[in-house]
């Protein structure tokens, strides 16, 4: 790593900041308007946060220096890194009293959009403070939907790019392109976020709510402005199944429906990805309604509403709960916990293992299978048309094998902040990708991460930025090679 | 797959069920001088299963068939099926009654050397249902040794053989070999099986016991002759310390002990996984031990015995216990989880991801990481000296990755059974690694698996079956292609 190249990624995360900063104006402008004395607590933070922002990215001009994979994980690393402190300022300024760690915690549990919170009282909380929430996991959204589709791919972390899978399509100017698409993005997230709030606002929700959730929903990110999160709204049904739908979307792969809105075309729906994740998420919402509807004796229709949301909710890890699946019963506990591994689809929102790589897996698998029976076969993994390179192959096996080792680790950790043994298996777990709520009494839906111990925050917060960053990204940081000059 | 292949692989099955019926005349010995009349059990079931081994070893007679993978498959299925069917029958005809899904759990925890019992009041048992628990753990170890020395390397489902990795020690007369290194295995087996019964007798514990407790150590399966398991022997150190250095011993990879005894060199002790093994097995009896003095108030002495002995059990898939670690505390308990996934060294009788799959994959990890700095380079994951071939790192990344996703699927299905969720995950856990027991009130150290519901039992017995052969050698019974023609 050179001199230059850290120079340069920080001078990328201090510009980063000063949007961010600029960002702080929105709440400030809530509270103004809501007559809250917290918009100088923003208004404070943007100012503190600019101005530092400013002044590195001044210390920090310089020549570009040259584009490598080490820079790319650098300045990924780093953005996030600023975003998570830059989200905790004014948290830490604000009226409402936050300890170190719990700001750091619930800005890494927005940033990275987990949905994981320390406060209790959401209902009684200053707006401002609600509405910066609800952004810093918009933003977050955005951001790894961005990782996903233009970063990741090309640094061979894994991810099915649109760009790699269509390689037939690539033009000659490919930045024209990338352009197009980053444009394409955005307009699609914010329409989407739009529409979800219209949606929201339309099946009774109040104004504030419909927009805060919009933003936390298209996030697939789980910050709620009730602590009773979606369950505020657990007697109007059609406010769970917009959510439901909405979810749904934003798990998919934001490529298509990029394509879509450039070009018209739907025919990137024939990604398979979207087959498997469709399929585990049929199978989970059904089973989960039948086992309702014979162990609690709900209406059919209920019990389909809450496992549909719910389920969704966990499957794409957004984290909004409309009741405390804790309390469904066996069954409906151990599908829980074995949903939160799951996630979406590549290049969308959503954390977890996700679709694209059960997907290869079970190709890599069924190969192995046939070539115990017939040695000397070569069978090529294919993903859709196209076959799958040996990076992505070795990015898949590497990842679930990093994923299994890293959260045995921090279940260890979490244990001996003194965590008992499901809070802390599934507080790991849920971090690690970033779900948010957990299993059991404190972490699970009906409680918080609040009375967990400080140190405790801190290892989850670090889940919930390598969960985020596909986990490689980060650990790839902490090897000695990185740093070699 | 052939008519003819089928044809011989139940031959061989035939063939190995009179051997089978033989060993019962054993637990028939020893009841009748003990005066019990449950010898006639056993001359009954030897009868029956003699009998009608011979009649299928007679119809099944003719033309060998080509030696493929697929027939190396089916025999290995064919014959840990058939051990644990004959196995069941004495059990069934026993006069303690067993239900039809008890005798079967049973006769399958022996086969596989996992140790979960659904008997209470072992202390009351016949003597010869005791031995012939012992004698199905013993047989299933040393089936478990050769599989992983001889047969798994060559069908390419991982192990690493001693002869895969000192190839230049391959002469030109590999039968010759074969049967040198089989009669090694089984002389160093029943030495070590008599070193151990010497140890435990003059440690004090009477003779019985002792011989039984000798083959269930050695084959790190963990049966014992009382409900307490070697809490019964918790007051007695040196019995504890005998044990783990027993189920220590047993394992590391036996084909270092063979060379050792057939040539005197221990240069083999260099092979790398068992620094991996032992690393692992230090760092969690020293973890467990300082929280077991600080937390628990023991002497150093006690908390070092009871934590080296029951992880040590825990770690090389024994499942004897001396105390409910279930009640140890958080760090404790998630230890105990954590280390349910390890194992031992490949080539022995331990059962779970084991320390080679450990070694490669985070070779395979570190040379991951490396490429996203670098990467065109190219590096070879070595294995010691040598480079480990595409089919071995491939054969360990399948099989961490359907170890996963067979793990969730027998979650699902227990919880479905109405297991709770601990007893839901920790039974699928230390089925499919060959533990033993789980952790919780039901299944865990203290408890056994007798109220757990009969389908839930089969689900059970049929992970441990599918742990035992690596996953991967079961699954592969069921594709399609492996039914081909």
């Amino acid at each position: 790593m050179q001199y230059l190249a850290v120079r340069a990624a920080l001078h990328i995360a201090a510009v980063f900041a000063i949007y961010l900063s600029a960002a702080m104006l929105i709440p400030a402008a809530v509270d103004l308007y809501y007559g809250n004395d917290d918009w100088q607590v923003f208004a404070f933070s943007a100012l503190f946060t600019g101005g530092l922002a400013i002044g590195v990215s001044l210390a920090t001009q310089g020549r570009a220096p040259v584009i490598s994979s080490r820079f790319g994980f650098l300045v990924v690393n780093l953005l996030w890194m600023t975003a998570c402190i830059a989200g905790a300022v004014p948290m830490l300024a604000s009226s409402v009293e936050f300890s170190v760690a719990d700001a750091f915690f619930e800005s890494v549990s927005g940033v990275t959009a987990t949905g994981a919170t320390v406060i209790v009282g959401l209902d009684s909380m200053p707006p401002g403070l609600l509405v910066w929430r609800s952004i810093l996991q918009w933003i977050g959204g955005l951001g790894v939907i961005a990782l996903g589709l233009f970063v990741l791919p090309f640094l061979n972390v894994g991810g099915v790019s649109y760009f790699r899978i269509e390689s037939s399509d690539i033009e000659d100017r490919p930045f024209d392109r990338f352009s197009t698409f980053g444009l394409g993005l955005i307009s699609i997230y914010a329409l989407l976020t739009l529409a979800c709030a219209i949606a929201y606002a339309a099946a009774g929700m109040r104004a504030f709510d419909a927009i805060n959730h919009a933003l936390t929903t298209i996030a697939t990110a789980g910050f709620s402005t009730h602590d009773a999160s979606m369950g505020y709204y657990a007697d109007n049904p059609a406010v769970l199944w917009i959510s439901t739908l909405f979810m749904f979307i934003s798990a998919l792969p934001f490529s298509i429906l990029i394509l879509f809105a450039i070009r018209g075309r739907l025919d990137a729906l024939r990604d398979p990805q979207i087959r498997v994740f469709a399929g585990y998420v049929i199978v989970f919402v059904l089973a989960v309604a039948v086992y309702l509807r014979i162990v609690h004796d709900h209406t059919f229709f209920d019990a389909l509403t809450h496992s549909a949301f719910n389920f969704v909710s966990i499957i794409t890890t957004t984290g909004y709960a409309s009741d405390d699946y804790s309390q469904w019963g066996a069954f409906g506990v151990a599908a829980a916990f074995v949903a939160m591994f799951l996630g979406g689809c590549s290049g969308s929102t959503t954390g977890g293992i996700k679709a694209y790589r059960f997907l290869i897996l079970f190709k890599l698998l069924a190969n192995g299978l046939r070539r115990f029976v017939y040695p000397n076969t070569i069978v090529t993994v294919r993903y859709g048309d196209r076959p799958v390179d040996d990076d992505l192959q070795r990015a898949v096996v590497l990842f679930m094998s990093a994923f299994l080792v890293i959260w045995a680790v921090i279940i260890l950790l979490l244990a001996a902040t003194g965590l008992d043994f499901v809070t802390a298996i599934s507080a790991a777990l849920t971090g690690l990708t970033n779900v948010g709520p957990g299993l059991g009494q404190v972490v699970g839906p009906a409680g918080s991460f609040a009375p967990v111990p400080d140190l405790a925050k801190w290892i989850i917060a670090f889940a919930m930025l390598m969960g985020r960053l596909e986990i490689l990204a980060v650990l790839v940081i902490f090897t000695p090679v990185f740093w070699e000059r």
